[in-house]
């Protein structure tokens, strides 16, 4: 069986790691010249929206997928001719566009931070009024990438300057306890099941720790979000739902439509990581069992990997270099650790960030190894 | 960096799986025409000692290596000019011949079947008079081929015809306990690892089940045999050691100088698996540890692989298919789970081999739940 994936990202090199053992075999379709997934499938370098591409990528394929959630939507229509396709391109369309994802939250009584679609310097300027907000464009924004902070009404004319060209949506700047995630699956049959939720930590909107929580109170609450997304839209694949907590309320910011960087932990900390649990659920094959028996936390390397022989030295590092070129700020890799408590696994990571210089620039990462 | 490896079978196919998270990239050299690791890497299709196909394989590669025991010793000697080569070409002609392997035994102190070097028909008559024996060639035979019992002295005419073309070893005809291995890694700088012993159950010669045996009163021995070895060789990177035990006693039965099919529960069930050990030791990084936190067992797919779906309906069934051709009694592919207990184990091992017709024929290969 064939998989095709739309980009040959790190995130599908990390499918076609977990998919190979299970006998697939993968195709990418990437405008890059060397992808890192590319030396684990056929790559079809042409752009997403190349038709006669699109026919290669998907000649002899079970399934269609994606690991960008910024691919055209059109190619993932194209591409659903050949082979059911995941997520479908109405799914995309929506996720792309924070103004329509926040509706969807809404629609379903999930919480949200208070935002505004904004198509005028007027709107931002009114909405900016009412306290601290930061200004989005409402399309293909990611890593922080687009995203204009607004303090107060003065910094509006920064943001119109930077971002005034496209459609934006303007969203309360939230004060909150700490920002989760939640990787949860649904089958072709409606089967779900839930990862432990994910305590991240971002540094300019990037990504940086993500760690497994264990039992966590606000678990039920988060399972409960993703279910009625995914139930509502018809999901099939992994889903990645962030949100922010406050108090015992979750805000929900983003679904990504795909694998997740905070779920990359679930590769050595769960018994079935996200990535075959996602080719599972594509395949309609059973899904996998997502049971946790260690704690485990996740570090990515940002710009440059460390020394291998520094990394591989803390006890039970697991390294994840995805052999991609060294840029500042870019994802090239990541570390996992595991371990029997929260503790054992902040002193790992601690180990690790002091050693390798990873994920901290000054001061530790590692402010607590609480709950 | 580069890793070249002599053969390109399952084994190669699973270093390569370990390898690229670490960032590094494969070659093969591999006379088959698609052979299993050939999706992940570079293939050369050659004879093994094909010296420009030896110069393209290593090209560029930091260490050389080999999946396969029987290469020949030369294409080793061969690739070694390119690159430090483990295991030397030296250890290989070593542990090809079965007298020489059970000298080694013998020189360190470590209990062997009786055995002797078989030259004439005459000679194996007077050895067979002593008792039950089994006669194998002297070199190239694994999984049972090559190999003959002798019940009675009457059975030697058969032996003779079968396999008398060649130097032979007899060997008594042991009454055992039970089979074990061991997997031990040795680093460039003599650091050691050791994994829990490992329990066999092999039919008609080939291995069919492998158990990890956790806190097995066994282990400070089976180490020591396996420690004292390496240390004779000089070894660099993963070794078995195979042994059948009676009593508190291990007669050691033969040497593989690679990873091996009774550690291949080592990518689930320990904290770092025997493939990317056996990379680490190649490359003078630091071992990784070999802490098991959970109960593992293995069961071959040998022929043909059992359908996908049945498979991975079983809670946590963790299914490798190397994409073999089906053929009777071909290793295609091994399907591992683990669990919190022995006798968990055991279940989900019924359950599979209940379910998919994997590794019996009729009767049930779980015979006990016990250590």
């Amino acid at each position: 069986m064939k998989i095709a994936i739309l980009g040959a990202g790190q995130l599908g090199r990390m499918l076609a790691l977990a998919g190979i053992p299970l006998g697939l075999e993968f195709s990418f379709l990437d405008p890059s010249e060397r992808p890192c997934a590319a030396a684990l499938g056929k790559h079809v370098r042409a752009d997403y929206i190349d038709a006669a591409a699109i026919e290669s990528l998907t000649s002899g394929a079970t399934v269609v997928t994606t690991e960008f959630e910024n691919v055209p939507a059109e190619a993932m229509r194209l591409a659903g001719r050949s082979a059911p396709a995941f997520p479908t391109a109405q799914i995309l369309s929506m996720t792309q566009d924070r103004v329509s994802e926040k509706a969807l939250f809404q629609r379903l009584g999930i919480p949200t931070a208070a935002y505004m679609a904004i198509n005028s310097r007027e709107r931002l300027e009114n909405f900016a009024s009412l306290g601290p907000c930061i200004v989005k464009t409402r399309r293909l924004g990611y890593d922080g990438k687009g995203q204009y902070r607004v303090r107060e009404p003065a910094d509006v004319a920064g943001a119109w300057t930077l971002l005034g060209a496209g459609p934006l949506i303007a969203e309360e700047w939230l004060q909150f306890d700490r920002e989760i995630s939640i990787i949860a699956v649904r089958g072709r049959d409606g089967s779900l099941a839930f990862y432990p939720v994910s305590e991240n930590e971002h540094r300019n909107g990037v990504l940086v720790l993500a760690r497994s929580r264990l039992d966590d109170p606000i678990q039920p609450l988060a399972e409960d979000h993703a279910r009625r997304i995914m139930a509502e839209l018809g999901y099939v694949g992994v889903m990645a739902v962030e949100f922010f907590q406050r108090g015992n309320a979750l805000l929900a910011n983003e679904i990504a439509p795909r694998v997740h960087n905070t779920g990359h932990w679930t590769i050595e900390g769960a018994l079935t990581s996200q990535f075959e649990n996602h080719l599972r659920a594509l395949l309609g094959l059973p899904l996998g069992s997502t049971a946790v028996h260690r704690h485990s936390a996740m570090v990515n390397c940002l710009g440059i990997m460390p020394d291998r022989a520094t990394v591989l030295r803390v006890p039970g590092a697991h390294l994840h270099d995805y052999r991609k070129l060294p840029m500042p700020g870019r994802k090239v890799g990541h570390i996992t650790c595991t371990g029997e408590t929260d503790e054992q696994v902040t002193a790992l990571l601690n180990q690790i960030i002091h050693t390798t210089g990873v994920g901290a620039r000054g001061d530790s990462l590692i402010k607590h190894g609480k709950q």
